[in-house]
């Protein structure tokens, strides 16, 4: 941590100055990792983050491999869907499916109240565990799906091209789009709050799948429900990074809805992302989750062409646009951080 | 046609005063209109694209039903693959796929040039058909992919969600990129140069997966083959619009590469995208392919915004901002040219 007695990423999360720019990776637990995949082997996606161990010990493991600047949960955007009584699975090849996905006032009207004490106690647990592991080192960040992204899944019932049929209810039935976001936000804050009451010391919410919207939606469909639940995140006193992809126009109106950091994808250069999100808060991103792929000097390349636009400011934090892809080398994702580490302390 | 000589679409293209807004749609001849699956009940799409007859017949079917604008000729951007040597076929549920991808420096260097007056004849009797149809009432606009898009297909073997393959040919071979894109821009040049002196009043280039990029690989890999193409098109008199989706960022630089109309997808504000565009262009879009299943009176209010963003400023084309999805109601479609046609008589 050098002379400082924070760490550097929550440092960069406020604007203050740091010794060198922090990075982390989206995603940076996953398959691509052999250390994972060893764990894999022998359980499901859904068995690992049922056991605050197995959860624990994933959620570690890229700390241990590359020394990113911060850890975050494993976990999936879809767990607080079940305890609302939202069943899925993950099928090989297709993703998630969702089992009973909500079209309806019924289905609105038998959503359960969330209490993550209870019926998600086992996340909590993992986060206790990690921290006690991580012991001051580095940061741990928590983490909840958007309303507008979970609720893409519980509508549609799986991934989505179009999202046809979650644009619909905001057309078509707008009372019942705001009836199921208004519970379903009222619970993903209720989710992100436990996660930092349990020691998250910062929370990203993933709005991943935003960027299918125009503006003009987000604002009237999507805004006030991100808001509340970026606002619960930081009523508890941590920093709150906003993220989302294709949102080159919904910037603005993210910046409105909340969040000290707003996430940047590759499509939007980061000194461009940065200056129509305002100096007034901190940015994340954005190398191009493929460049990990690339010959070691293009993606060097790439790194440094992110640091330059961000130009040495304060509040900038380093990760990918989107998360690290299935079979990305990883001494690639290594060098990443030896490239942030070594451009930005020669450079700022 | 009102008391001009020209059709409005074709007014519209060089930023002209119309009597009303043109409207048409991309994708306009399709699976959602039943004239077009009582004649696919018969045809595959690939043996619909090589009867000159039956690619016009459909053609002209959404003329026919719906009163829009112009015509666009009922083909695939992936037709100008095969006579290069690289083959396709479509497949159910999983939309085109390539037997033998463009990997390697053998594989571009197989590539047979293309002669669209042999090879694509069919494409261009289609053309005189259609022309013969219309009778001078309506302007018919040629296509083709533009290089980037085609050559993710090629290069991918089918869709995909990362580009990966395409961005590592960029990142790791970039000669070979620059290569295969040289090859594949000249004969994309030469089909829609064809497609033009066969007839088609106007032409557009269709990069509908360039979103992908970011706008520094866009510049560096893509920009000078969409110039080309772009420009080979308007060599031949005819007005060009270019289009993609996902674009907010890369707007400046499709600019750059050309075309005298910019298209525009729904996450970009009609106004915001044309100011960024620029008022000596025209543009072309930009109504949300899920409007047209709405109700009637949010569809009107969609409609309607995007013509009170376009101002009455002469040089807007009504259009979605993507193609007609799957099953949208034909009414709708009706209803979407009805709505342009009052509200722009009314308000210009």
């Amino acid at each position: 941590m050098g002379m400082t007695t924070e760490p550097r990423f929550l440092q960069a999360c406020r604007r203050q100055p740091v010794d060198a720019t922090p990075v982390w990776f989206m995603r940076q637990a996953g398959r691509y990792m052999a250390e994972y995949r060893a764990i894999r082997e022998k359980y499901s996606l859904l068995e690992i983050v049922r056991q605050p161990e197995l959860a624990a010990e994933v959620t570690l493991q890229p700390v241990r491999a590359f020394d990113v600047d911060a850890a975050i949960l494993f976990a999936d955007i879809l767990l607080p869907l079940q305890p609302l009584g939202i069943d899925f699975g993950f099928y090989k090849g297709e993703g998630p499916r969702i089992h009973n996905p909500v079209r309806s006032w019924d289905d609105v009207a038998r959503l359960r109240p969330l209490v993550p004490e209870e019926s998600l106690a086992h996340v909590l647990e993992a986060i206790r565990l990690v921290r006690a592991e991580l012991d001051g080192k580095k940061p741990l960040i928590g983490f909840t799906g958007a309303p507008f992204t979970v609720a893409s899944y519980a509508i549609e019932g799986g991934p989505s091209k179009t999202y046809k049929t979650t644009k619909l209810m905001m057309y078509a039935a707008p009372d019942l789009w705001h009836a199921f976001m208004e519970k379903l936000s009222d619970a993903l804050a209720a989710y992100i709050r436990a996660q930092i009451r349990a020691g998250a010391q910062a929370a990203q919410m993933f709005d991943s799948w935003v960027g299918a919207l125009s503006p003009q939606d987000y604002a009237e469909f999507v805004l006030p429900y991100s808001r509340k639940v970026l606002q619960a995140a930081q009523a508890e006193g941590v920093p709150v990074i906003h993220f989302g992809t294709g949102t080159a126009t919904l910037l603005p109106l993210m910046r409105e809805a909340g969040g000290d950091v707003i996430g940047l994808d590759w499509r939007v250069p980061l000194d461009e992302g940065w200056r129509t999100v305002g100096y007034d808060r901190a940015v994340q991103g954005n190398l191009d989750p493929v460049a990990l792929f690339a010959p070691l000097d293009v993606l060097r390349e790439k790194v440094h062409d992110v640091l330059r636009r961000a130009g040495g400011r304060p509040g900038h934090i380093f990760n990918l646009g989107h998360g690290i892809l299935q079979h990305t080398p990883p001494e690639r994702v290594q060098a990443v951080v030896e490239f942030v580490r070594t451009y930005s302390v020669q450079n700022t």
